[in-house]
């Protein structure tokens, strides 16, 4: 059982604002009434019922974070960046994982609404706006990370530029000779997927190089797809030729060099492979492969900085005469890890 | 703002026990009454107030875990196999990172006690035992993985058997010819830290190999402490020589591969590496790492059932009347991933 002010204060034959002035630490208690009342709440462990005191103060300094996958290391980069900053500042973080489903991600926004958490970070996978409207009309703050969402107001964001992620990659690609490079896009509802094969499309484009439908594969993010899409690229290279390929995203490169392996091919001397996130921790990863990489830990920490303002901004502000501080999208500069699996295309 | 049932009611002109009458799904309200209380409650986007339910009910279906570091690829498999459980049966996780801090973790333990979760899973980096007090006190199940508190009673927990991990990884690299065997072991006063230390030396002398402490080392499982132990390991080389190494964790044998790198040394021509939790996931790391895996989803489920059926028996029993079902241990089995870094050794 749980003890509370009451049990405490009959045990000890004082009154409930007694104790109640003892753990508010207030000054009018008879110091030997002080000791009896502290050295009984150390006995029992006593800590002041937060969720009854969260009722009262409207507020419960839990923030909450919805990710596709905690088994992505880029999300769990993120996660460990923000918690950070967080903690220093006396937030802390309810985790969940979507499992890139667009209704777990619904049901658990619904959860932490009712959970009452102070701001929610999101890593959206839904094209449905509606759940966030909890959150927008209840003055909750919510920053987006990674995915954008529909939505016609602005909005918090801190994400890198996916469009530029992409050109680096590209273009890293056709500055060593290749022309004929086929990607491997996620899903195009999710902004970063569209924005990714956006890139590759322009820096094709704009460096002459005719766009061939039949070398845009689009999977979901998830292994599985990533060796689906590497198949179906592999078994029409006979007819659709191509000498390199871009993958999008960490699970599905690792499920295309499960494909490109099974297949027989060599990287980077039959199939130059180019990745996104795809970090090589251990150094010995043959062939190496290029590889766009992200700030994660920084988005992590500068999610939490926005965060802490916007809560700041909240508890301070005088409602309806001020003008509301404009949201913001942080937009980072994506890294490109150069390796030779990208290496240089001999003509044959 | 948000709405609730007064406001709601006020608007509409009904009372608020009708309100309520709605909202909880009972018989005797006007269909008509009905169809407009639905839809205000739609148009507010009303979600039940959780945090005055939670008190009311003394339950609030969230699970706290704590792990020592959410980017070690093991932690986050552990949560994704218990969250997919615990979501399935109406819980969801608190998840906190202890970022391998025993003062970080105490200070987790008493936020989640505080905010009352239901249960807890914590992979527990420390020696004191105090904190757990408030929640046994309680009667709020706790589930131990990776790590064993140093607790007099007995208690649950979910974890393979680390001895035996460490004489499969042993008794692999002394098959292969090895009897100059290196450790890098972690911190002993954690259980994971001292079954994995002795389950090498017993397994040594088991073979009659003598135990040289000059080639036992320890780290702390962050990866620069990998990375000092073998750099030490490998200054010492010329005095006192080693043919092998066995890394007790991930991130340590990430460190290690980096010193072995910058000495210049071969695997496993110069060395053989076995190492724990060391996954490849992209297939292309030369040389193979011979490596411990943990069934680290099953961990989770497992943990998940055991938490599930704790709460069950806590809403079931009759208190006082009947006997506390016995507190369980479920030990799992390690694999051993057997990889050409640990080859044979050619006598020169």
């Amino acid at each position: 059982m749980f003890f509370n002010l009451k049990s405490i204060a009959k045990e000890l034959n004082v009154s409930v604002s007694t104790v109640s002035r003892v753990v508010n630490n207030k000054d009018n208690v008879n110091e030997e009434t002080r000791a009896r009342v502290l050295e009984l709440l150390n006995k029992y462990n006593y800590v002041p019922n937060e969720v009854a005191r969260s009722l009262k103060n409207q507020t419960t300094n839990m923030i909450g974070i919805i990710v596709p996958d905690i088994t992505e290391g880029f999300f769990a980069q993120i996660i460990k960046g923000a918690d950070q900053i967080l903690t220093e500042n006396g937030y802390f973080l309810i985790f969940c994982d979507s499992n890139e489903c667009e209704i777990k991600e619904k049901h658990y926004m619904e959860l932490l609404f009712q959970k009452r958490v102070e701001a929610l970070v999101l890593a959206t996978v839904s094209k449905n706006t509606k759940p966030l409207r909890m959150y927008i009309d209840n003055d909750i703050p919510v920053v987006f990370i990674d995915n954008l969402p529909n939505l016609s107001e602005s909005y918090d964001a801190v994400l890198i530029n996916n469009a530029k992620a992409s050109a680096l990659a590209v273009q890293h690609l056709i500055s060593n000779g290749h022309e004929r490079i086929a990607i491997i896009a996620g899903s195009q509802s999710e902004t970063t997927g569209y924005e990714r094969l956006n890139g590759y499309i322009r820096t094709l484009k704009s460096n002459g190089i005719e766009v061939d439908e039949k070398l845009i594969k689009y999977g979901n993010y998830k292994d599985d797809s990533g060796y689906r899409c590497m198949k179906e690229l592999i078994q029409n290279k006979r007819d659709c030729d191509f000498t390199a390929v871009y993958v999008t995203s960490e699970k599905m490169t690792l499920g295309a060099l499960s494909a490109i392996r099974e297949e027989g091919l060599c990287i980077p001397e039959d199939l130059a492979v180019a990745a996104c996130d795809f970090h090589d921790k251990s150094g010995l990863i043959v062939p190496g492969i290029t590889t766009i990489v992200q700030p994660e830990r920084e988005i992590g920490s500068l999610t939490a900085d926005l965060i802490i303002r916007r809560l700041k901004e909240k508890k301070f502000s005088v409602k309806e005469t001020e003008q509301e501080t404009a949201k913001q999208t942080i937009l980072l500069e994506p890294g490109l890890i150069i390796k030779e699996s990208s290496g240089t295309v001999y003509k044959r």
